[in-house]
């Protein structure tokens, strides 16, 4: 998969459609790889209000739940996992970027790994094609936060921008912290790749970024608001249109069924874990209160459901697939 | 869309794909309609040992809730479908057929409403044929149960046989019921329909028809099982392979966010209540203590997840999607 993946990010188009749904495989032989191997193409859409968005997979990778969790103990995180029928030693981590139409703009939330994660990866412009959309015609990127699951897809590594026409939104706080050369300097190693990963993806183009403060509209229907403590300037959306809501939590949990059950755990992800928590609990509380639907970037594809009050924590609710919008 | 749909139940393969995939719609307009009203194909291919499962969706109808449940009051159901992040009104009722491929074999596991449903329904065909299969080269069709959601994607209105070379299959308790000319004659008016339309859709080639017993293994990895009460023959299958296994429960709930979670609740559809209430008890009782995967037909699609005790009922967690089998 991992070859033809890379193969098809240079190819275009065509050749990513080929793998969405390979010309005649509706008549080849049922025994064929092809139409074994195929799954279908990762997007779903759905409307809120006049909005349309679309869930765009770019894939999963396996997280080892050692060492995962810092504040709980390794027994009581597989005991989680045995409850939400995942696997015991590793959970799938999802990465989903949404594309939202809105007020005649196309506009990517968050853009995947690129060609920089597992090969189960990178998924997210192949399945971008399978729903009808061009890289090239995307008009903004908006950056939730600065790891690099969210914006490697900006970039690959040969340089390449994968949006060329699109203009690049980020959040003032998580540009400030990430590009000041002294607080790189001064950073433990461990944090050091991420400050050049944002400079490697960035760097090149900085006046074609625009840097967005929280509390405003900053493109159709879409308002920035403060959800920091996963990094100092993580940032969720809230999505308004004709009276309907959706709220993008993006990293405000890692995988709902270990997260929102236990609101309390600090993912190693989290960088100020306490001011994370406390953000986390505020926010679904209010979702829980208010039924507000709600997006994750990490939650199992198509990534949007519901929290309910669930003892000391919170249940996930998926919303229901549906065929038609 | 209802006329997209007939139009692609006749004009097979090509436009079948076309709907699923449009040709071209890569690099056009994203403003076009084509790309717009799309969702991604209705189909989801998982593994149980060496067994491929794809789950079709078929589309979905809305229901009302009122005169839904038997045995509860409309304000408990609306409750219910409030906890659950449903509409109170009329909740979305899904229809999955399922395809397997086992021992060399394709095998159609119940085929959907065909051309006798709601507009939204009646789709899979077109998602059979976007996961590569072709109705032409389905082996065996095997039949839970005798309702018009299950059987009439076999046979068009028009008299058309849809999966022209497979060997049908049906339980033998089933048909002894339905094909019963005096019990027909017997019944009240409101159930004369379930018996002329099995006569419709079986009765132009009865002796394509093979019935099996319960307890057998009726093709490769797939052993039928009594799950009676819904209908008098209705039978859940026991998928099992390579030391994996998977239990179809067909109609043993119909939404599980309703009926797994109240499993004592009768739906309308249950043809002996009691019975189906005793029968879905020890099924979901055994699936709880044996963490059994589990697939329904009327579960939101893909249709398959695990189920836990919960209070006085259970609590139904879906299977993550993955992009690689």
């Amino acid at each position: 998969m991992s070859v033809s993946r890379r193969t098809l990010l240079a190819a275009g188009p065509a050749a990513a459609a080929g793998l969405a749904m390979p010309a005649g495989a509706q008549t080849s032989s049922p025994t064929s790889a092809s139409s074994e191997d195929r799954q279908a193409p990762g997007f779903y859409r759905y409307k809120i209000g006049d909005i349309e968005i679309t869930a765009v997979h770019d894939g999963s990778a396996p997280r080892p739940l050692e060492n995962f969790v810092r504040n709980a103990d390794i027994a009581e995180v597989r005991k989680a996992a045995e409850e939400a029928f995942l696997p015991t030693d590793a959970y799938q981590n999802t990465f989903t970027p949404m594309v939202l139409r809105s007020g005649g703009k196309t506009i990517l939330i968050d853009t995947g790994l690129g060609d920089t994660g597992a090969p189960t990866t990178g998924l997210a412009v192949t399945n971008l094609r399978a729903a009808g959309f061009d890289p090239a015609r995307v008009d903004i990127v908006i950056i939730s936060h600065f790891h690099g699951d969210h914006i490697n897809g900006l970039r690959l590594k040969d340089g390449t921008t994968v949006y060329p026409n699109a203009e690049i939104m980020v959040p003032a706080p998580e540009w400030a912290f990430w590009m000041d050369d002294a607080r790189m300097a001064q950073s433990p190693e461990g944090l050091k790749g991420s400050f050049q990963n944002a400079r490697r993806v960035f760097g090149p183009n900085p006046k074609d970024v625009k840097q967005f403060e929280w509390g405003k509209e900053i493109a159709p229907g879409i308002t920035a608001i403060d959800a920091s403590g996963h990094t100092p300037g993580h940032t969720a959306f809230v999505i308004q249109s004709a009276g309907k809501s959706l709220t993008h939590v993006v990293d405000l949990t890692n995988h709902p069924r270990l997260f929102v059950r236990h609101p309390d755990w600090s993912a190693i992800f989290d960088m100020d874990a306490d001011k994370a928590r406390a953000t986390r609990r505020r926010m679904l509380d209010m979702a829980a209160a208010e039924r507000t639907q709600l997006a994750f970037y990490h939650a199992p594809f198509p990534a949007t459901g519901h929290v309910r009050k669930e003892g000391n924590g919170f249940e996930y609710v998926p919303v229901q697939w549906m065929s038609a919008m």
